[in-house]
């Protein structure tokens, strides 16, 4: 559907309920609270479902927009949802019967009966945005939503998903009276004590290998417990030892309990395939990014994932 | 000045030298080598300074920019510079005879013969760019000039200072052609090693006062030299603990030679004035961040911040 027909099929209908994908992150959050807020600005009633399992980062915003108890919804939207495996248990029930899909991944399903997706956004918000323009309705929690899906979704408008027009959805929503400075500083400028920690001591961890071009970050239960890391306090962060100038390829080791490591690889894809890589032990993914589990001590896994990539640069010719 | 004057200010003239402040940022280094390519594009002879003390990270962007020997300018053009003082040496020459300052700096110091400021601007990019709409000139290098400039002077857009237009613009250049991914790569997604490893000592060397809401983060000589870290490697490393979630007060403590050591303070404004605390240590800058020199050894810089934060914290009645 276009923007105009989705926009017709909203005003046919009422009583909403707006599922989204499990563990949602500030895109999946932001769009859900915004299309409740456009419905409701169209007269409508709409809500979220009353369980939630967002983080605590992200708790706050659904504040008045989940369900009562008893809330039988007729029309069920789903957004940021690529496929209903992905649904939260609590509403797994809505798989069959969802009317209206809203998606910017271009490996949706297509398991709703009806669906607007634009595959080029890099977040599903800017989508939501073009909708809320179409219905005429603003407001400053739509603004503030918005603003943190779509900022959340390109790494505040740093990775190479961003475009033009996600600056100037972003500039649009400023102007609507999106508070981006509090949600910049909260989203982007704030960092556990414990996470401090955790990225100091795996710097200080940190070994390379083949003249500094890899390098490998082993995170041990007891780095875990040394930093007073949670699990929250290590997301993404693979992501972290990528970063440093003249690493093409990178490792981080988790260990997840005594004897379980599980191993992240992020290569330049054009160097190194990181699937072909983990694929020889057992793992795959993307070329960029990959993953695999290795049984064993951090150590042991340290040393696999070290053979691994030599074997894989020596097949490749780059040994 | 306005856009337009200036406009016909730079068609009336020719023979350009282009200057900005000394150890130009990405900022002064984009709106030097954007102006210049725009006068070249208007037919006129540009040229920035044959020296630069552009760091690493920005002297790429110089090649073919500076002017060959010999080159004696016949109009002399300021951009992101406030004020003369803030010249480098071999350039200093020019202080009294500067024809137009083109700037974003509410301090400007009206050093020039014709100033056009717009002091809303996040980064002098911005003015720039309207130039470059204004004279219909455009090409790869200045795109990536000024996205440089725009994005490099709000943190890739999540400071404070980034406004609608900023977003407006950076949109405007990717259009243009900016190369904005391997720029992104470059400015935010890239770390060098001993930059790493100063992050994780001063992770592990920090210390909490004030039930965790003040850190003080001492750098002595020998973590930089543990590091492996040179002066560019610490740029800027005083936002490093003032992300640290529930800190509303940060100490950095550079000792930069044996006996003499620089204190960056930042602060949340509305709970501690920075200036103020400063100004006890004989110091000064502004509300949320201000500097002092402590003539001593770290442990003394420290035991003096820490004093000079309780004892204003007791006269504010927060003590």
């Amino acid at each position: 559907m276009t923007c105009g027909e989705t926009l017709a099929f909203l005003r046919e209908h009422d009583n909403y309920l707006v599922l989204t994908h499990k563990r949602p992150d500030g895109d999946a959050i932001g769009c859900s609270v915004a299309l409740a807020e456009i419905l409701r600005g169209m007269g409508k009633t709409a809500w979220l479902p009353a369980v939630s399992d967002a983080t605590a980062l992200f708790t706050g915003y659904l504040e008045g927009q989940q369900a009562p108890g008893g809330f039988v919804p007729d029309t069920v939207v789903s957004v940021d949802l690529a496929a209903t495996g992905l649904l939260h248990h609590s509403v797994a029930g809505y798989a069959g019967c969802i009317d209206l899909a809203i998606d910017h991944h271009p490996s949706n399903e297509h398991f709703a009966r009806e669906l607007w997706l634009e595959a080029d956004k890099a977040a599903c918000g800017e989508i939501l945005w073009k909708l809320a323009e179409a219905a005429g309705v603003m407001n400053k929690t739509i603004a503030d939503a918005l603003y943190v899906a779509v900022s959340t979704d390109c790494g505040c408008f740093v990775y190479a998903n961003t475009t033009a027009n996600t600056h100037r959805v972003a500039a649009a929503l400023m102007e609507a009276g999106a508070d981006y400075k509090r949600l910049n500083k909260k989203h982007f400028r704030t960092k556990s004590m414990a996470r401090m920690r955790l990225e100091g001591l795996i710097m200080q961890n940190l070994r390379l290998y083949h003249e500094g071009c890899v390098a490998v970050a082993p995170i041990s239960l007891a780095t875990m417990e040394q930093a007073g890391a949670k699990e929250e306090d290590a997301e993404d962060i693979a992501a972290l030892v990528g970063q440093i100038a003249g690493v093409h390829i990178s490792a981080t080791i988790r260990e997840l309990k005594i004897g379980e490591c599980k191993i992240s690889l992020r290569t330049m894809a054009e160097m190194l395939n990181a699937s072909h890589v983990c694929a020889r032990l057992g793992g795959g993914g993307h070329a960029a990014a990959s993953g695999c589990t290795v049984y064993g001590t951090v150590e042991e896994a340290e040393r696999a994932i070290v053979g691994a990539i030599e074997a894989q640069l020596t097949e490749d010719g780059h040994g």
